[in-house]
């Protein structure tokens, strides 16, 4: 099944089940007004929204409108919590070699993971809005998995069974203010702007087979001005699988549903399929040449990020954003 | 005006009006079901509320009810942002000087702030349950604002006039799962469990001249089992005032109605009103004595934690908390 929310004037959008090839979709407010809403009582709205969502694909409602023609906002605009893990330890290991640190042995088994700001998160055509480009302006692309309730101290294969929805998201970093941040020790902070959503979120049983051991089995695009800078597997070399991850944020207190846990950037060691965010090209470059030569995004870059299954079928929807000039 | 939510069986609670005396409480549906509802439209809501919070305290009221006799939660029992500054810088500073380490100069103008976990607030009367004694359970006691809408960049003055209300938390810390979080630079997570708020939050009118300068000038209590640990004024040496702590979280994003913004542990210089933490009390120790003697909490300890106006008059209601057993 997939999922989205469209604008309707509200905070939280409207609620739309979308067809496989993401062309039509419809609204169900007699089933839920809002993906919040639906997550909160995901027991008995799943059901209801499947069968919505056979009878969109088989053309069977009439109410169904283009899905191309509706403003597409962030599934969930704004979500009770927001945690990203690290799970790619190769791409910690590669940014700590660019700067000769050592990488603590316990990082292979303890997850990297902080906290983000869940209260405003940006649709997948929505401009990345920076107020100083000499920030550092990075995309970062990664998988993200909802959860409906989780209770404390769930361990890693239980939680797996708490993942109800899957997506992808562009965690646009400001590099030049994250080491300043991360020397505070209390985690990013400025340094994470909006976080933009693709299009829609879908069910795993959506994803078939590429849906395994929690990880998501295919190649994740980031395109930027045209250029492919990366396309690493993501179910490759991740370190932690998100039953792994959702555990680890719940080991002492309980996490509400429509808690969005991310994977961190996908990477895979060496980069042989390339890069998920441009501070790891710039790393590559750092070892081979001595200094980076690929610059930050500037105001007017676009990014692109999309994944597609076997039959080269977008899943998620494409993000595509511009970086823009943020006013004050 | 003060404000509460009570447990209605649904995931956010009732919204109602208190009497300035916490004695009294009404339902207020015809304006808002629940305290973020009133937020996502302060400027219709809060002008409606303050004309019940006027007839409420003036006994014109028939439906109104005891408010000691219905159970009180947290006043958002799920936000949608929660950030936690450090800006007793004093604080930091003993801490620091315990371990033998140095205060950065930076941090006396740099606010340190850590994003928390939103999702499942708890309330004044829950019970603080910990699985494992050994993670080093402590208190925090410490002010906090909730917003509404803030724009990114804002300025700290401008910042000042979007706080709506004030309360004051219990943000529960397991000191013994710090060092290892710390060191990984990515912030607390799973050394901060569930947070507790007083059962009321008030609009800063209702603090008179005991809010200025974007502090709230008055002593905060902290009693444990009975003896109070420490009573500091939330107004004395207090480095960020709660308008640069707003301008802080908001730098690069916007924040969304009902942010809630925490000063981190209320300190004085030199602690001579004593401390709202144990790891406080274990630092001045270890500074003096050469150790700490002072344990941190344990299964059945009790923490109480309250302000009063100059009158002696409760402001929020007491945050009243028993330390228990979490069972998986």
């Amino acid at each position: 099944m997939k999922l989205a929310s469209i604008d309707n004037q509200t905070r939280d959008g409207q609620l739309v089940v979308v067809n496989k090839e993401l062309t039509k979709a419809i609204k169900v407010p007699h089933i839920s007004e809002t993906l919040q809403q639906a997550l909160d009582n995901w027991s008995e709205t799943e059901p209801k929204l499947k069968e919505v969502y056979t009878s969109l694909n088989a053309n069977q409602l009439e109410s169904a409108f283009n899905f191309s023609e509706v403003k597409v906002i962030a599934p969930i605009p704004r979500a009770f919590h927001w945690a990203d893990g690290s799970a790619y330890v190769t791409h910690v290991e590669l940014v700590r070699k660019a700067r000769n640190a050592e990488l603590p042995e316990s990082f292979w088994t303890d997850p990297l993971m902080y906290m983000g700001a869940s209260d405003a998160f940006i649709g997948a055509n929505d401009p990345i809005e920076i107020e100083k480009e000499e920030w550092g302006i990075d995309f970062e692309s990664e998988v993200v998995v909802f959860t409906d309730d989780v209770p404390a101290g769930v361990n890693a294969e239980t939680a797996l069974s708490h993942i109800k929805l899957i997506s992808i998201i562009n965690d646009v970093s400001l590099r030049n203010l994250i080491p300043n941040e991360l020397s505070k020790q209390f985690g990013f902070y400025q340094s994470k702007p909006w976080t933009s959503f693709a299009p829609v979120v879908v069910t795993p049983d959506e994803l078939t087979e590429d849906w395994k051991d929690g990880k998501l089995h295919l190649p994740l695009y980031s395109t930027l001005n045209g250029t492919v800078i990366g396309a690493p597997n993501a179910g490759v070399d991740m370190t932690f699988n998100f039953g792994q991850l959702v555990a680890h944020a719940a080991k002492t207190r309980s996490l509400m549903a429509g808690t969005v846990i991310g994977s961190g950037t996908v990477a895979n060691q060496g980069s042989p399929n390339g890069s998920s965010c441009l501070a790891e090209v710039r790393c590559l470059e750092i070892i081979k040449e001595g200094k980076a030569s690929t610059p930050f995004m500037k105001y007017g870059d676009r990014i692109e990020i999309e994944m597609k299954d076997k039959e080269g079928q977008t899943i998620f929807g494409k993000i595509n954003q511009v970086v823009t000039e943020y006013q004050p």
